[in-house]
This record gives C-alpha cells, structure tokens and sequence, in this order.
C-alpha cells in the first residue's frame, strides 16, 4: 500500500506543529513564480478575496481557515492512493492582489496569475475566498482553450450583473462561458437550489446540466456520478467545490447558506467517482471562518483539496499543459 | 417564471439593510388589527413566550431569531411559486400578552388573539414561542370549526398535566381534543421519538395517526406524503413544525432536543408534498437561539415559514373565513 | 424623576417583542425622507457598508446587530435624562446605497443622504458599518461649515491612500480635514494605541490633540474630559465612537481589534463628561457581529448611542440647522 | 499554613473527576432535611428557577453551571483561611418546587424550605436562579428576625409589581422590607446603574444605601467597603450577588446585563473587606450560562461561593440559629 | 422534605436539579468497590483520562459532560423498555487514577479497577476519556476470557506503538488481541474512514471484519446488523462506541474528527439491532467537551450510553460472572 | 511575480495573505539549526506540549493559535520602535519533540534544543505549550550561568512532585532553582493568586520576590516596575508570561483560570517598563486556543510576544552568548 511512504510512523510531524500549510505540504514562500511551479505537479493556492459577496463577508480568511486543519490524508482508502507518495505538491501561498478596495483589480490580478500558471503545466488547486474567483481562474487557466465543469453548489452562479458589477459571486460562470473559457454543454451543476433559481436561466439557455438538491437524492449518487462524466467527457475539466452545496448543518461557514443541501457522505462519494477524469484545475470555495466555530466546514473544505488532489494523481492532465 | 415580479435584480433592498422582518416582508405597526388582516391574505406573527417549557427555556426569543434570517426566498422552485408576488403579506408584529410572569394568562391572550384573527379570513403562520402556544392558537383559530393537523415535531404533545397545569408545552393537541378544536381523526404526528412514550397514549387513543422518526426512514417520504394526504383530507388543516422533529446536528437551538431526527432535506420534501392541502394556519415553534450558534435552527425555521406561505399560496384557504 | 413618562411600567413592551429596531425607536419605513426628518429631533440611521476594512470584514451587519440589543435606558441615572422622553426619535432605516461591490460608490451615496439630512435640522446619530463612512458622512453633514470632533478609536484614521484608494476606513479624517468639513484644530482623538502609529502623522501635522489610551489611564478621566471641551469649545461638533476604542475583551466583535484599550466604564464616564457641547451628530462604528458571540460589543454600542441621544438632549443644536 | 489539611497534595481528587458538586464539596442526596442540615455549619443549595425573569430566561441552570466549576480554593490567600478545613459543608442539593410553571408556587416553597432551614441553626449559601428567589429565602430565613444586607447588583431590585406580580425579579428586597424580614436601614446597594433608576424609588424612600457603579470607581473600594460595614452593623446580615453588577465583559452569562459594572479584582476586594460580617446567609444569581459560553460567568460566580463561604468561616453567627 | 411536596406522577426531578449524573441515575460516591457493585445490575463509570491521544486533548472532560445532558429516557420506544425499570443501576464515579503525567500508570490503574468489577458480576458501562482506555478496560474485564466486540468507529484503532509508546489511542485493540483478550475473529469495526488505513493492517490480518463508512451506505443497515450479529455471536460480547464514528457535524466534540461519518439515526438502528447480544460491557469515548459547543456530542453519547443500557437488560450476562 | 504588481508604500503583505507566522515573521523550515540561528538576533519558536497540565489540556494548539492573529506591531509607540526593522527575526518552526505520550521525554529534547540554542547567541521568545516547558527551557538555556526571572502569572509554580512526577507545570521554577539555573534572588513573581498558596512554600523559602494581584493594584504599576528592576538588576533576565495571569475576561484561553487577574493595559505598561532588562529570553505560554472562541487570549499572547521582541531590542544581550 501507502507502505513505502510512511514506514515509520513515529517520523511523521505531529499533526499540530510548525505553521499551517494546506493538507500540510511544504510551503514555498514567494512559489507563484514559473520556476518553481515548472517543478511542481500540483500547487496548492490560496485566494483570500471576498470583494464579490452579496450577503455575509468572511471568505478572505478561508485559506488560512483550511490551513489550520491537521490530518486530512495521507491516504484514500476508497481511491487506494496517497497522492503526495507520487506527486510533487506545494503550498505555493496566495495569490497577491493589488487592492482590498477594488474587485474588479482582484479579477484581474487573479486571471494574469492562472494565465502565468496555466504556462507551467502545472495543476492549480486553489481555496478561496468567494466564488468570484473561479471566473477569474477560469479565464486565466482557459484562455487558450475552454473546459469543461463539475460544479458542486446551491447556485448556479450564472446570473447577470448585481448593481452595477459583472464580477460579484453570483456570475462567474455566466462570464466565463461569454468569455470563451468555460463550455457549458460540457458543464454540470449539481446541487442547486434555494430561492434564486429565476436568476439563473442562462444556465439553462447555455445548455449546462442542472441537477437540483433534491434530484440528487432522487436520482441517486451513482446516476449523477454517470451524468457527470457523461456531460464532461474526456476534455480538459475544471471542478469547481462551492461549501455552500452543502447543508448548512454541515458546512456553517459560509455567506449564502441554503438548508437542505448535500451530505459530505455524498459528496465524497460524488468526487471519488469522478476518478479518471482530465482535471486541470479545481477549487473549493466561500469558507468563511467567522461561522465555523466547529471548524467543520474548514475540515470538509480540507477533506475536498485532499480529494481533489488524488483527483490529480490520476488526471492525464498531470504535467500537461493547456494548450 | 418569476421574470415580471424580479425583473430588476438591482432594486432588491440589501439583505441586512433596515430593521429585520419575517422573510423581509414588510412590517406593519399594531398590525394585529381586524382592519389591517382583513386587507392581508397572510399574517406573519410572533408568539414570543417560553412559559410552558418543561427543560430549557429561551423560545421567547425565536421570533426575533427568525426575523433576523436574510435571503430566504423569493423563490421555490420546486413548487415553481414566488408567494410573495401572488399574495398580500405582512409581518404584523407579535400577540402582546399581558404578563412575562403568568402561563395561563398568556394562552388567554393568545386564544383571544386567534379568535380575533380568525374572524378576518387572513391566514396567520405564526412564529414560537414553546409549542404550548399552538393549543391557544388553535382554541382561537378553529373556535367555530375543528381542525385537522399535520404535527411535525419529536414529541406527541399530547401528554396530560404536569406539576398541576395543563398549558405547558407536552399537552397542546390533548388540550385541543378536548376543546373540541382539532380533530384527533385528521391528525398525522410525524418524527415522533424520545424517551416520552409512555406520556403519549392520547394520540393513540384518541386515533391521531403517528409517524416515529425511524418510521420515517423505513416508510419513505412518498409514503408518509401519502398517508398525510389521506388523513386530513380536503378539510380545514392546521400544520405545526416543531424544530426539534430535526436532529440536533440541524437545529440545536431548541429547548428539548432529541437525538436521531429528520434531516432538513427530508423536511422540505415533506412540506412540498403537502401542496394542495386546505391550509388555514401554521406555525414553527421551540426556536430557541441561545442554544444555535451558528443560526442554523432559525434559518431552517425560517425557510419552513417561507414553505408554509407557499403552501397558502395554493391553499383553498385563502381569503375564505373559517366558520 | 422620569415619572410622567413611566407611570405605569406594565404598559411597555417586551424587550423581546416585535422587530428591533436602535434603542426600540418607532421604525419609520422610508424614513430617509425630508419631511420625515423635518419632524424629528434625532434619526436615527443604520450605514451597513463594510468595503473600507483592511482587514477583517464583517461590519456590514453592525446595524441589525445593535438593533437586536434590548434593555437600554429608557433613563440615564447620571445625566438624569430620559431623552426618548424629551426628544421626537425614530429609526429611521438604513441608508439606501447603489453598490455591495464598490466602496467609492457608497460614499457618494452616503454623502449625498447626509447632505439631504443637513438640510432638515435634525441631529442624525448613525450605527455604521466601518470607520469609512464617518469620512463620507462629514462630507454630506458639514458642506457648509467645518465641525469639530470627539473621536474615540485605537487608531487616528488619518492614514494616506492604501492599495489605490483614499476611501478605507483607515483615512476618513484625514479626507474630512482635506474636503474642508472637519477642524482639525477642535479635534480630539482619544484612546489611540496599536502598531500603526507611524501612519498617523497627518494627525499631529493638522493639529489634532492625539491622546494615547495608556495616556487616558495617565491623565485621569477627568483631565481627559477637560481637554476634550477646551478642544471642541462651542462650536458645532461631531462625535464619533469606534468600539474598537474599548480592550477586545470588552468589544471583541471588530475588524481591528487592538489589545490594552478603554474600559466600558471609563466610555461611559467620558461620553457623560461631554455634556453640553453642541452635538450636531454621532455614530458608533466597526461592529462585527461575527466576532461577538456573547453579544457584548453590540450591547455597549447601543449603549453608546444611547449616551449620544442623551447629549443630543442636552446640545443647542437640537433643531437648528447647519448652515 | 493550611499544611495540615492538604499534607499530601497527591491525594486530591483529579478536579475533573466525579458527578460536580458546589466547590467540590460533598454531595448529600436528599440533604434538605433537619437532620442533616443540624449536622453541618454551612449548607451549599441550588435554587434553580428562572420565572421571575423580565428578559431573557436561563437562569435555571445556575446551578447546574457553578457546580461545574473545577478548581476553587482550598484556600483564600487574603482573608488566609481554608474553609473546607474548619467547618462542616456540603452541597444538600437543589430546593425541590412543585411546579415549572408557576412563580407564586416556586416562591412559596422556596419560602418553606429556608423556614426549615432557619430553624437548624445552618448558614444556608445559595445559587440561583433569578434573583427573586432572594426574596422567598430571606422571608423563610428572617422570618423571626429582619436581617440586613450586602446587596452587589446592577439593580436595587426594589421595583413594584409588574404585569400583575410581584414575584419578578426586579422586586425582591421592596417585598422582603414590607413583610418585615429586611431592614433596609442595615441595607446597602453596591454596583447600581443601567436605565431603570426611576423604578427604585423604593430603595431611597426606605432608607437603603445606594452607592452606583460609577460611585465605586470613585469613592474607592476602601470607602465604598467601610460604608457597608457601618450600614449593616453587627446584626445578622444577609449578602447577596447578582453576577450582573459585574461589567458584562466579566460575567456575559445573565439575564440582563448592564453595560458599565465592577470588575472582578473590586468584587473580590468587597468581599474579603466583609470579614467579620455577622452573615447568616448569602446567594450568588443570575447566572444564565446559555450566555457564558468562556465559562467565566459560573467561575466568577463559584469564586463568590468561595468567599462567602470564607466569610461564613468569620460570621459569629456559625452554628447560632436565628431567633 | 421533598417527599409531601410530590405526592403524585409528576414526581420526576426537575431535569436540571441536583448535580448531574450519568443519565440521572443515583450517585453513589466511592462506588468502585466489590460490595456496592456486585448489589448492582449495571454500573456507569467515568474514566476521564486523555494522555493517549493525538492530536487534541480534551476527553478528560467527557464523562462530566455526558452527566450534564439531561432528559435521556427513561423509554426506549423501539426496544420497548424502560432500562432503569428492571435493572439496578449507578453512577458509580470515576476511576481513582494515580497519575494526569503518567499514561501507562494509568492504563495499569483502569485495567486493576475492571479486573476488580469484573469479578463483581456488574455490567460495566464506562464513559471516557479517549479510546486507549478501551485497551485497559478489555485487559481487565476480560482477563478470564476473551471476548468478542462490536466497535464503531472512524478508526480501527490498531495500529502498533507510536513514538514508543503501545498505549496511545490509535493502538487498544492491537494490544488486546496480542494480550488474549479480544477475539479478533469475533470481531467487527463499523464506520472506518479517514486517511489512516496504512496503519491497521492488523485488523485485516488478525482476522477482524471491518465496514467502512461508504460500505455502511452500500450494504443498508440491515445487512449491517446481520452481519455483526452473525460475528460476535451469542459469546460473550464488548460494544464499543467511539463519537468520531459519527459525521462531525453530528459530533463535533471529538479529538480526531474524520469528515464523512454516520448519522445518529443510522447509529441508533445498528444499536437497537444489537438487542440480544450477550453484553458484558461497553463504552462510549472520545467526547471532547471543548469542541462541543451545541453539547451535541455529549447528546447523542448519553443517548448511545442509554441505548447500552437497553442491550443490556436484553443481555443473558446480566448478574453472570465473567469466568 | 509579486514585486512588480506592488511597487509602492503599500507594499505590504495582506494581513491574512499566506500562511500564518509569529508575528508574521519569515519562516525558515527546520530553523531549529545553529548555522540558522547564528544568523538570527532572535528566534521566534513554538513548544507545542501539554502534557504537564494538571487541569484543562489543550495547550499544545497555543502555538498555532498565537501564529494566527493578524497585525501585531510594527510599531510599539510607547517604546518607540519597529523591532523588526532593527533585529533579525525569523519564525524557525517548533521543537521536535519525540513522543505526545511522555512528559519526560519531551522536556529532556526542549532542555537539549535550548542548549543548542544558548550556544547560538541568539535570543529565544518561545510560545507554548504549559508552563512546564519554562523549567525544561532554563535547564538548557541557562545551563551555564543563572538567569534571573521576571515571571508574570497567577501561580508561582514553584510546587513540589505532584502524582509522581517533578515535570508537572506547577513546578518549573522549584526545578529550575534545585537544577541551578534560576537565582531565586534574582527573581520576581507578579499576579500570583488562586487557591494554591499552601503549595508555594519555596517561593518564599528561596528568596522570590512574590507580588499577588491585588498588591499590583494597591502598590500602582509604577512601584511594581520600580521593584522588578531592583530584583533582577543588570544580569542576564528571563522574562516569562503565563496568560493566565491575566484576569479570565481577557484571556479565558487557558487550562487553570484564576478570577481576579491583572488587565492587559496593565501588563503593556508593566512589559513597556522593563526597558533596558538584560533579556536573555523569554516565553509567553498556557494558551489554549480550545476555550478562546474570541481569539482574544491570542490576541494577547502575540501582543506579549511583541512587547518581548521590542524588549529584546534594547537588550544587551542581542548577540552575545550566555557564558
């Protein structure tokens, strides 16, 4: 098994000292740079941004949150890997970005950053910070070709500008398929729900596939799994893991919360079968720490990087670049 | 769709902007009025009294916790019904009482509220407040007409006096059998578990149909529909939600919490499946915030509280006095 | 004493019933209208806009969670005044911006209510929301004159533009004193401490009496309030309160936290001190309700602007317009 | 020193070990009997009833709260005393009341049980509970013989009926004076503020001294302490505290908390300058620990029991009944 | 006293009077000796020692907070028995450890203690304290007999030493097997998640069955139960409960949170699907108080140590030495 | 990447950007190495250990938990530098330690790393962990020469063997005295209160100089200062902060609290006037991030870790060896 790796247990770092890091790999300080990432399968990253909320701040304090989570891994028992056995992982840090004040410089600063990563061919798994964020990963990671999506949330985030603005957390996934980046007939949305569905019909007029919460559990998990790769194929794939898809009993910490969504029973058993696909980048977002006072849903945000990183381990993407 | 009730996203007001109100609706001064109901089709109101619990106490503080719950609604998109764009709602405020310090004087008060209530043919979805107030509003309520009942909640509440008063919180439905306003008959209890048991051969006796919390798992949620359907029929329904029906996990701010409950999910699916029902009143009671620190408890309350205006919307009911 | 008003003390309301609204004021509904505030003594005003912070957000619920807050006054035993009494108050709303995303925005917006309110001679005393909008509030408030300032804070605020822009709630004085609105000459600021002392200069270049926290301990209250009314002398004057004045444990719920501040107690002595001076408005800001479990923060800010609604009883502004 | 009784320190209870008791004392089950209570010089009660609350309830798990206290005493290195070692103590349990729902019943028992109690000669020292059941102790307790009293609080508690009792507890000592049990010449106020003065009326037209907050901080603690002890005399004196004269940053776990109070170094300051008092009973209430979430509510509240149990150890009136 | 207060049914205790016990059963202080034990049908036992653990500390304040969880019971509806009915029943205390820095003297100190009730004849229920304890208890009470157990956990826990050290909470059952106490054939794990599946290769080797979460899910409830029955058979069987079986939503108060656990409800139904195994003792541990802020974590484990109590008035060991 | 997006004044690192150091310092991965710290002025370390509590564990997390907070420094403006700008300072991680399971071993790898450390010249500011860790510190810091102690606490923690072991952490300084690395005349005890003065005898008996909280309040600060200085005099100086030596309000993180404490404004002006000490080290310690939902027990602890640093500044210790 994990064997080699980890022969001696005693040699392991406990799980609570020296400063926190994501899913406790190396951090690299000043590791958004092309010569560090080159080398590098996957980078780990945060984008502490929360700019583009319409309800509760907080989420600029999610990748710290996710940090100070001891013991997720090292190993999937499900997906019979420990991905940092066989992949080169950093912690990379954050993303810099010019103003606290400004969200439309945030965009800009975050899209120019995964356009400089997507030249590394390196696999960019980054916490947020709301979700306005994956826009603009989307737009810097895609830009020379579109992706296809697993998007795990209760909103579509696909309405149109809110007050003046395109980039808050509500559209990102409108913007990136106007943009060219994001193909939505390869794009499912699984877990939708809550009182904003009349936002949201360029989903469906864009031909994205919506399953709802409540069909989740209608259908049952391995037709949705069947769906899914059925939607996304064999192409390059973001997934894109908003906390908020969950029920708020379990991931409180969150500005948009919406009762009666998934359980992280479920949703480990949705990304395990998405082993196999093209991923070339994902990202869990909208932790916002201030109500989390469990940590709960800074453990699952960790435990879905830790997935998505042996999501990684089997992308024929690893060490491919976009092209 | 909902597009000519939302069709300029922008001139929503801010979620936390102004004094908090039932799902945002407007607030009417001293609007437990005749004048004022009889120009209303649905009442919101609280009932801030906690008198009759029998452990915790703090429910007289879940109307205002339900009040401060932004973003529920405007939607649903199951039922495929925005209420608020069909229908004349207000929060009128709460039932005054006439003593913090007197369980029975309050019930008086609050029958006398209901009677008054009932006679303006508006439909009042009432916020707790300790469920004994259900007894008094349904006294008032259905004075002239019994009622039929779907009762989620953990406990019967059909037990017989305590320490020498019949108005605490663990008798409203026997008290209201007796009183000839609730139909025992018409009447499903569904998530019904505990250690109290022993307390709640009323129900059986008297015929009211019970539903326990495991049952639940093994009927199927179709199958518990069904059987509700069928039991209150096309008649005149009351629907009492006691957070406690949840598991603790998904509303730990309640007086008397008991271990193993329904799931919010499974909540919702059974409120939707009640669509249709001659809905004359409800209630969501035992919010008890001191104990629900991440607000999960009021946020589930107040999206029953948005179900419950949904399933007005549909009701038989509406603007037709009950008599 | 209060005796006229209270004579019978069974005939107020629950402190826990209905929506809360500051200080349990009558709410007026689109109260931000100058009809409505030409017939009020003191608005009071809610401002939840966070976008200035540099740090931890969060303020934006300030409004609701001082709203929430029960049981203050109705009578102040030490400036023996009961101002809801003497004085026509309302709650009237919260100021209507454009934008959740865009900070310069908001201060237009904020600037431009104040202007209106100016015009109508009545006293405003606003519950913010961050630091910024004291800056965007002189702006609209004194166009026509300069005001003098008590400003009690951990920090000066009179830092130069950060990241891009002049609008964080780290500079309103400094913009107030460079827009014309605000004397530098009769401002105090009190209770200032913490890392950020070298960002400050423009408070001692201008003019400004800085007094430190551990210096308030030094003088004694007394000499800290004398100070104070030679500073601001007769002349119009503004009071501004940043809970982030008083030790963490007192105010935990801020952005900016800074250990070793002000006492409640020694608050409240101050604010007490400054009776008489001609109040012609007031706020209480940074309250992050994420950050106060125990509700503390948003208690002693209520309580704060109670003590500014008795000044405003005593001050020659009540009804007198700036011109 | 206290060598003798603690020569091993080994063979102390682990603090964390065991069912809580009040101060780690024994638990006596059934303890509220004549023969029992003859047999010690100190009994530790609960009182834990919370309907005469005018906010928010809670207070009925007091006592459930401070037993849980680890860690208090064995010894007061000021006052240098161990008072375990030298009197007969235990915790008897908690006044048995026949009904949760009745505040007239509750206080009749209450009542009841200290006539008993009186007549064995024990210094009753009691937990509560709201801070009307210091009226129900001190009618059975005096009931031969008025007592004086210490009163700390953030009320005078000397209102008059509300809502048609006066039972609540805002009226406790005005009861207790006009059924002759406190002699409110030997009483004295410490801690007094908040905005409900103009109700007190009582406490100066029957001769109470009252010293406010604000007072304390400036008369000193060492004026503030000989007051008292000339106010109360050598006659029986009764000491009772509520947690809310402390500042709510100290003590956040009470019903109506009051911005501006004592600090715990003053509290305890007070309470060691009483040595000497001729106490014949205290209580510590208003401890709602749904509102003490750091614990330091019941902890400063178990300290209090301490020191009036080391007062007890000084009181000329151990083992002297009441007559 | 109390009895001519309560003369009738409602004579139950107030939930919340008295110090807290295990599920309100009568302390008896120094309970641990042969002659009280062996007059008892089932004693409940604290062991609240945390030294073996690895990650946070805190389970030493498990077996207070599980007393302190009032109102389980006295009906299991299900199982259709009122335990406390028919069985004789205490909380006996906790076990008298000789060490908080010495975790191997204290495991030495458990296993003397269980060997000493073991030759009693009670049914030993115990609280903990972390899962290491389960090691100690197993030497001791099985020391004339290896039993067979149903464990459900997130952990196999049996891994071998860790930082030279056996003893740790990761290893118990490893060393049980090795110490001839558990069979590991009539063995069975249910829950097992989490990243450490590399360490508990003895498991599979020494012949136990185990049942991961996601295998929970797959095989249903029933087969679950089937199976563990047919494991353990009708010898004499342990039952083991660690909280970290449960998803952390559901029991946050837990050391080693592993995301992804069972439900409280499924949890329930495997229990009551146990009636009938010969139960010779059990435990339920892991409740770390510090991380439990609803208290929902000592809920459902006073409710498991109440199902526990259930099997065993169903258990042919009641009053049967284990020889 | 970075440089060129922040060329100006604003060039500092986001508050909350990247993983989270002391003081945001620069983290220098296995730092712990003599060529490493010979570069450095002072290190700033983590001692992650709590096995010598005798109460409430959780003390291991205090590293982590003081790393955490945001915007210390840079600037002190009562001392009147940015010690960073002046000294090299670097986070060099935690000290290994070899086993979670013993408290022996632990202190003999923390007295062997500290060795190490003392032959580096640099100054150690050590953050724990218990206050055990301070007696294992002085053994290897101090193995040459005496150090005299400023020591800031509640307890004097100069206990004898309790449980059969030395280690525990109310004994650090006894074994320091006994081991010959503390001169008992050199050292001072400030804040000390609690129940434990019986077990202190040798804080008096060795010539410490021992100041209880209520004497910091009756001498004034100032005398206070004056007598640390004369104590310690010009020779190499420990400085060591317990935080619990504040009152529980302001720091109730911490495993024994004891009510009555010092306030933080207090113990800033008691760190400001020890300017000009012969620092030699120091530690602040007793954080336990489990029971400090405000953060504000860390918020003080990384304040004292500053005033240390600022401390160190002026010390003329920087760069020389302990010899």
């Amino acid at each position: 098994m994990a064997a080699s790796v980890f022969k001696d247990g005693d040699s392991r770092k406990w799980p609570f000292a020296d400063p926190a890091t994501f899913l406790d790999a190396r951090f690299i300080e000043n590791g958004l740079q092309p010569e560090v990432l080159e080398a590098l399968d996957v980078a780990l990253i945060g984008v502490p941004m929360d700019l583009g909320v319409t309800n509760r701040a907080g989420a600029r304090l999610g990748p710290r949150a996710v940090r100070a989570i001891e013991r997720i891994g090292p190993y999937e028992h499900v997906l019979r890997v420990a991905p940092m056995g066989g992949l080169k992982v950093a912690d990379v840090g954050d993303v810099p970005m010019r103003s606290r004040f400004g969200l439309a410089e945030c965009h800009a600063d975050i899209e120019a950053c995964y356009r400089m990563i997507a030249a590394t061919g390196v696999i960019p798994l980054s916490v947020g910070g709301d979700h306005s964020i994956s826009g603009a990963i989307l737009k810097g990671l895609a830009a020379s070709q579109p992706v296809g999506m697993i998007h795990i949330d209760a909103h579509c985030d696909t309405a149109g500008p809110y007050e003046g603005s395109k980039f808050h957390h509500g559209a990102p996934f409108r913007e990136a398929v106007l943009a060219g980046v994001l193909d939505p007939k390869r794009t499912i949305q699984i877990g939708i729900r809550g009182g904003g569905e009349y936002l949201w019909e360029f989903s469906f007029a864009s031909g994205m596939t919506v399953i709802h919460a409540e069909e989740v559990a209608e259908m049952g998990l391995k037709a949705v799994i069947t769906k899914a790769l059925e939607v996304v194929g064999t192409g390059p794939t973001y997934l894109s893991f908003d906390v908020d898809s969950l029920d708020p009993a379990f991931a409180p910490g969150t500005g948009t919360p919406e009762v009666g969504g998934l359980q992280p029973r479920e949703a480990l058993t949705l990304l395990r079968g998405f082993k196999g696909i093209n991923l070339v980048g994902g990202d869990v977002v909208e932790i916002a720490p201030q109500y989390d006072n469990t940590t709960n849903t800074a453990q699952i945000a960790a435990q879905v990087l830790f997935e998505l990183l042996c999501l990684a381990t089997f992308s024929p993407a690893v060490r491919t670049k976009l092209t």
